[in-house]
C-alpha cells in the first residue's frame, strides 16, 4: 500500500511553492524556483538529458506509435509540460527530416486518489498547443491514458514503453520502514523523523532496507515492461556524500522534529507520539542507485550525475514560508493521522520560524540525482 | 465538440434509475430493470454476445497482453462490471485448458468530463475481487488505462485493440444536426425536441445525416485502431422500423415537448426557446447500422439483432418518477444552458405527470440494437 504521506504529496503537487523538494515543477515556465540561476541551470541540464534520451530511442527504434511514460505525474499545470516538450521535439526532428511524425501515446501514471480529472479536462487544449506548423496535419497525433497504482509494482503490458520518466517521486518509498520499530513494537527512532545524526544505525539501516526493496521492486517492474533499447529518466533526491544524515537531505526533517521538540515541551504533543512518527522518504547516493540496478541486471546506465540545487532566494522570510507551506502540503494529512488536525497550524508556525531563521543563517541547496537506464 | 448533453449523460450514469435508456446498468446485479423478466432476458442474451466475441477474439488470437476497451464507460459503479466478467471468463478457460492467463489491459474510455477518479479508486478493489482461486497467483495481472476523448475520432494507437464494447452510447450524436436550422438560422422542427410524426421531412434528414457522418468516423476511427480478427460488440437504442419517428424511440422526447408546450401556455417559457431545442440523440435501424458498416468497409458483421426492452414495472406511478429522474439527470444541463436553470423543477414535476399517465395506459417498450463487428 502507497503511503498517506504520497498520497497527500501528490494531491499537493499543483501547488507552484514545491521547488523546494519538487525539480519537476521547476522544469516548467513560470516557478518560483527560477530566481536562482543554480536551479535554473539544473533544470536545463535535466530537461536536456530528457530531450536527448527520448530522440536517442525514437531515432534508435523509430516506433509507428511512440509511448512516453510518466511515473508519478501528479496533476498540477505542469503535468503534461515535459511530454509537450518530447512531441514536439520529436515532431521537429520528423518535420525536418521528412519524416512521418509518429502516433504518440502518452501514459500518466501516479496513484489512484491522484486527481486524473483535473489532467484530463486539460488535454484538449493541451493537444491544440501542440500546433508546430500552420497546418491541421503539423498537430501531432497523442491518444492520452491515465494509469492508476503504484510504480512498486506492475502498471502497463508486457514490452509496451519506449520512453519513461519520473521527476521528484522516487525519492518516496513505498511506505514507513517496518525496521524503525524494535520487536516489541517501541520505535528506535526516538524525537526524529528521518535519519538524523543522534539517530541510533539501525535506523539509517532500516531505511536504506526499504529503499532497496522498493527501488529493485522499481526496477523489476520496469523491465518487464520497457522495450528492449528503451530508456527511463530518473530524478529524484539525493545525496553527495555515503553520510545517511547528509545534511541536505535531513535539514528539513530535522527542523521538523525540532518543531514537534518545541511542541512537546509546551505540552501539546506528547512525545511518545512524536517518537512513533517517521516519514517514508529516502535520498539514494549515486552508489546505491548503480548497486540496485546492476543487481537487478536488466538496466543498464547511460550516465548518473548530481545537480546542486539552491533553494535560497536570498529572503529567508519568504523561503521560509514557502518551504513551510510545501512541507505542510506533503505532510498535513499524514501529520493529522498521527497526530489530529488540531496541531497543524501551531506546528507550522513553529516550523516557519524555524525555517526563516535557519534560512538568514545560510543559503541552503538540495542535491538531485539524475539516472538515464537503458534496457537491454 | 462533444455536446453538453452527452457530458451530462456520463456525468450520471451513476444512479440506478436509467434502466430505460440504458440496458448498462441492468447488467449489474441490483438493477432496477431486473424486476421486468422481458429485460432481464436481453440483458443476459446482451451479456452471452459480449463474452462469447470476447472469447472468440482470445481464443483466436491469444496475446500475452489482451486488450479490453469500453468506449462510454461511464463512471458508475458497474463502469468495470462486464469488463470483470470477461477477464473472469478468459481467466477460467486459460484455467481449465492449463493454459498460462494472458496479461490484461484495460482502457476504460468516455469524455474528458467523466468522472475517471471515481472509477480509479475503486480499482484496487476491482482487482482484489478479481481472485479466481485459491492463490495469488489466480489472480489475473490487470492494467487499466482511462482514455479521455470522444470516441467520435481517434483514441488509440494503431493495431492496439483485441475487443471493444460500448454499451448505451453510440445513439449519442456528437452534435446536435446543424441541417435543424434553415439557411436563416429559423429553427425548422418547431415546437419538437426530436424527430416526431409532425415534424418537416427535414428533420429526419438532419438527424440521419448526423448519424452517418458520426457512425462512419467511429468506424474509420477504429479501423485503424483494432487489430486484424478483433471484435466490436455495440448496443445502443434503436429502431424495428424503419419509421423515424418510431414511438418507441421517440415517446420519452414527445412528452417532453408536450411538457415545454403546457409551460408555453402558462408563459413560463417562451416557444421561441422550445423551437430552437433539439437532443443530439438517434436511433437508428438495422439497415441503416448494416449501411454504414458496408460502406466504410473494414469491419463485416459477425451478427445484428435487435431486443425489447421493457421499460414497465407495472406500477405507473412508480415508473413515472423514475423516468423523469433519469431523463432529468441526462437533459438538465443542456436544458439549464438553453432555457436557464429557474425552470427545471416545474418542467419535470408535469413531464413526471405526463409519464405516469402515459405509463398507466399502456406499457413501454424500448428496442436496443446489437451489432458485433469483425475488423478484417
Amino acid at each position: 500500500m502507497a503511503s498517506p504521506m504520497i498520497q497527500s504529496y501528490e494531491k499537493h503537487m499543483a501547488m507552484d511553492v514545491e521547488a523546494v523538494l519538487h525539480m519537476k515543477e521547476g522544469l516548467g515556465e513560470t516557478s518560483y524556483a527560477q530566481n536562482s540561476s543554480l536551479q535554473k541551470k539544473s533544470m536545463e541540464a535535466l530537461k536536456k538529458i530528457i530531450m536527448d534520451s527520448a530522440l536517442d530511442v525514437y531515432i534508435t527504434q523509430s516506433p509507428e506509435s511512440f509511448t512516453i511514460t510518466d511515473l508519478g505525474c501528479s496533476s498540477g499545470p505542469n503535468a503534461l509540460f515535459i511530454v509537450g516538450d518530447i512531441i514536439k521535439t520529436i515532431a521537429g526532428i520528423c518535420k525536418m527530416l521528412s519524416k512521418p511524425t509518429p502516433e504518440f501515446s502518452v501514459h500518466l501514471n501516479d496513484l489512484p486518489t491522484n486527481d486524473f480529472n483535473a489532467i484530463f479536462v486539460s488535454f484538449p487544449q493541451f493537444v491544440e498547443d501542440l500546433k508546430i506548423g500552420a497546418e491541421e496535419s503539423d498537430r501531432p497525433s497523442v491518444y492520452l491514458a491515465g494509469l492508476p497504482g503504484s510504480f512498486y509494482g506492475r502498471l502497463f503490458p508486457r514490452k509496451s514503453l519506449h520512453f519513461v520518466c519520473s521527476s521528484s517521486s522516487l525519492h518516496w518509498l513505498s511506505e514507513v520502514p517496518l525496521g524503525l520499530f524494535d520487536d516489541r513494537g517501541e520505535p528506535i527512532n526516538k524525537g526524529k523523523m528521518y535519519i538524523s545524526h543522534t539517530s541510533p544505525p539501525m535506523v539509517a539501516t532500516a531505511y536504506f532496507a526499504q529503499f532497496q526493496k522498493d527501488f529493485s521492486l522499481f526496477l523489476r517492474s520496469r523491465s518487464a515492461e520497457v522495450v528492449s533499447g528503451g530508456r527511463m529518466v530518473l530524478a529524484m533526491l539525493g545525496r553527495q556524500t555515503q553520510d545517511h544524515a547528509d545534511k541536505r537531505t535531513s535539514f528539513l526533517w530535522e527542523l521538523l522534529a525540532q518543531s514537534f521538540a518545541i511542541m512537546v515541551s509546551q505540552e501539546i504533543v506528547k512525545q511518545e507520539k512524536v517518537d512513533a512518527y517517521n516519514v517514508p522518504f529516502y535520498a539514494p547516493s549515486m552508489a546505491e542507485i548503480d548497486d540496485e540496478v546492476s543487481r537487478e541486471g536488466s538496466f543498464t546506465i547511460d550516465q548518473i550525475q548530481t545537480f546542486e540545487v539552491d533553494i535560497s532566494s536570498g529572503d529567508a522570510e519568504q523561503d521560509g514560508r514557502i518551504i513551510s507551506m510545501a512541507i505542510r502540503a506533503i505532510q498535513e494529512s499524514m501529520i493529522r493521522h498521527h497526530f489530529g488536525g488540531e496541531i497543524i497550524d501551531t506546528l507550522f508556525q513553529i516550523y516557519t520560524e524555524l525555517l526563516t531563521e535557519s534560512m538568514g543563517t545560510e543559503a541552503a541547496k538540495s542535491v538531485q540525482i539524475c539516472v538515464v537506464l537503458k534496457r537491454r
